[in-house]
């Protein structure tokens, strides 16, 4: 009755079984975007990212500070205290905490514990963006995922966010294969010929990217007006859809007449940095930047732009929302079929499940290792 | 300090053990109603049946269908999708379907898989009920549980729908033992002396009946209006309440006048088919049939019993929902303590847990025997 | 990166260990309050106490009787059936209990079932509190926590109740250590020299003392305003926070006048009973009764303290439920570090975590005992 043969079904599992998927642990040793910069300030932020609990504030020099939520007396919400200068101050027993997070301060006795504090974590502001660090590893900034051109003159951008109801390996998994914009954004960005669209993968350590070349098409509103040709079947659609690290998926696309000989003809050229963040197994923080590099001046293009992108991601965050609800109650009987367009995003997730797997396995070792000790009497701490 | 003596606790304790409850697995031998014969058409219907997500519309010919909803590609659910023709597309990156599951297009490639698709499930038509097979045994249409009168012309019918929080054993429970009509409906269809009335259970292999007669009674105004007897002390109610099968339950009831002898009298036959379909373990599609076979051409009488009775079963639905939420939360204390009245009910309850837990080891028999093989290439399959 | 060294977090861990939080065991032998005694009358309250799902009503005579709400027929929740005199009615088939919980009649038969019935719950009314006893131990009076002042005339009392979102562990934790009255309350009740104030702890067998002299402090206005001490910087606040059982706890505090001599000063002492019923492990029937031996005759002085005294407690109220999301969430990575002003919870919380052990404990060896009889047909149970 099963319309998949046991043989197919088999053989889905078996490669199934090498990929992320939203049961996947996390991969703390990366860099990831903890907020818009201009997010953070002057009082306590909370958010949630890969299941921390942290909150986010800025010093009076105007540094970004993460520290974690939990006081570590009675565990209380750091983020229901508030800020005195640059420090932290718990709104339960008034514990005291630095920009390190260490304790400095318990209001009930003269001497404060020594050795005692939260976790601080590593932040680096890069533009419109505050990059966090949740590992165990150094944080080197040199790891964070290429992102230049946000900040570069040339490129023109908007940005936005959206609280998205689903796991950050099928927002990628979205990303690595646009055939789905003939279907899912069938009525804002896609077009019919999209899907059908030659297509090439390219596939490197960590980088994982899918080409499309949609050539002649006629370009949908959102480009077409921009770049003039609208209603113009001549056009040129050139896109590169690619995985940088789990916290970083690039799309750049050009857009070109394809009646004009490749010397002469002008190319419009935009890119936007999808920029996921997991909360939960089941949630992600989906930050987007969006730039162009022409008409830069042309005020109403970027908020056209913005507007007409803004609605066809709102159908990829309502389209992962019910793809989350049916991954949830996968059972024994689970499994997925993968076909030629998925290669880079199989590709993909193997790595993800493979970087996590071997994480985990670390965390494992490293708390093996920690040497259950005697408790001594340690000083200040009753 | 438990009013309960241990001796009985443990009759009870063993006694339970052999009976349904909300735990007890589904029985997916059977044939279910999916849905009222004109709730679906030619959009695809989204339902949760038996645990499994189902999409039903009908071809264009008129023919209704029941497919998986989770596409095997990337498990997106085909209900976001759309009917082109008679065939599927799911709404992510167009995978299409046709009426027997089968995937027959991949829009990115020119080459279809073979032997991949979503499972069809037989559907029977039959008057106002689509009758769904969701087990592995042949789906015999021979294997209908009776309910003939329903599309007779005889027999004046009217339809209505309920979505029960809670599980489709305490509704089968609930019909079998009518005292509660005393008490639960004593402000609608039941009267006082219902509880005490003679009852006898008649026990077979997969059907129950509890038999009624509430002589003299006066019966309530859902049956005294139409039948002429409004407060008229004498009149008799010969009540047939029995368990069919897991997914139907009949109670068919004759009226007379018990002053008049029994050569003269009229008799005024009404009939409801209490239709469960479990949902999940914790819900249920609880569809209703109310038919009588006297004054047909009369219209008020159909729309006044309608309402009468529907205020009735809502009373019930809110009842089960009442004793849901107990069941929920029964512990290591929890039994519960039959009497002669339950006689018919726990039979029900020890052979539904009987055939399910047979069939839940069936199902496990096959698991274990299919061979784990090698995964091999697949043809079209990446 | 962590701030606090593995050697105190070993320490914590170890300490940790030991006291109780939300996932401790209740202490059944213990009195309770279930209720004021005038939410109690002559129709069915269900209340979860402890997870027991209880019923409590008053006989025509005005005796309050607590039953299990289970009913032991089918499990219908008895408070959705009806009194009929001192009796409890099923809604659902009509069994009927006596005030004792014993089953007393099946309306669907002659004979009642013998030795069968619903658990009844001692119950002690003193004032305007009625004690529950869930526990296997007797239900002595003479086991009810100190409380008489309650009741005496000398003392003029209001009450109120909180449903607490968290743990009666961490209210009990909360009232021990009233260095929170400076940063938790800073807006209502605390004063910021409250956390600095010297403050000794006295620690004997199930009975834990905070003492804490805040001499001379300027009184908040709740205290200033009764005490006609309003902006004076004299003025003197002793307090004594005490864990009397874990269903009880007072706070009670006694002002003056500080520039005045010992002998001559009129002293002004208010108490407050925090009283928390467990209702599951993460919510807290929260009842309060203050009182004041002072100007009983003047009402204004009742509603100005009730008044202010409510918007304190609901501070607290509100920060349990911080706290609880925060525990709630708790992982392998979960410590606490204690301080000196904690030295009475952290000895408050072993003494409710060893209670509590060796009550759960007793269970285990008596369900243990339970011989598992062969069951033998019961007169009148089918």
């Amino acid at each position: 009755m099963a319309q998949t043969s046991q043989e197919v079904v088999q053989a889905a599992r078996k490669a199934g079984s090498r990929m992320a998927d939203r049961n996947t642990p996390f991969i703390y040793n990366e860099w990831y975007v903890a907020a818009f910069a201009d997010e953070v300030g002057r009082s306590l932020l909370r958010r949630t990212l890969l299941g921390r609990d942290v909150i986010l504030y800025r010093t009076e020099g105007g540094q970004a500070v993460a520290l974690d939520n939990r006081c570590i007396h009675r565990s209380y919400p750091l983020s229901e205290g508030f800020l005195d200068g640059d420090t932290v101050v718990c709104g339960y027993h008034g514990f005291r905490y630095d920009v390190t997070g260490t304790l400095v301060q318990v209001p009930s006795q003269d001497r404060c514990p020594k050795g005692v504090g939260v976790r601080q974590y590593p932040i680096v502001e890069r533009g419109p963006l505050l990059w966090i660090w949740l590992g165990e590893e150094e944080a080197d900034p040199a790891r964070l995922p290429p992102h230049q051109w946000i900040t570069e003159p040339d490129w023109v951008c908007s940005k936005g966010y959206f609280h998205l109801q689903g796991n950050y390996v099928s927002l990628h998994e979205n990303l690595l294969d646009l055939t789905h914009l003939s279907f899912l954004h069938a009525k804002s960005f896609g077009t019919p010929d999209y899907a059908a669209a030659k297509f090439r993968a390219e596939i490197n350590e960590g980088r994982f990217a899918l080409l499309r070349d949609v050539v002649p098409t006629t370009l949908p509103p959102v480009w077409a007006k921009p770049t003039g040709m609208e209603g113009y079947p001549q056009a040129a659609r050139i896109v590169r859809s690619e995985f940088m690290a789990p916290s970083l998926h690039t799309v750049a696309v050009r857009f070109y007449d394809n009646a004009l000989p490749e010397a002469d003809r002008p190319e419009f050229r935009i890119r936007t940095a999808h920029i996921p963040t997991p909360e939960t197994h089941g949630s992600t923080h989906y930050f987007i930047v969006h730039g162009r590099d022409f008409a830069q001046d042309q005020e109403w293009i970027t908020q056209f732009m913005h507007d007409e992108l803004f609605k066809a991601f709102q159908e990829d965050v309502d389209g992962m929302q019910h793809l989350e609800q049916m991954l949830e109650k996968a059972d024994d009987d689970f499994f997925e079929i993968s076909v030629a367009s998925d290669r880079a995003s199989v590709e993909m997730r193997k790595y993800i499940k493979a970087r996590a797997e071997a994480e985990a396995a670390q965390r494992l070792e490293r708390t093996a290792e920690q040497p259950v000790q005697a408790p001594s009497r340690l000083a200040g701490v009753a």
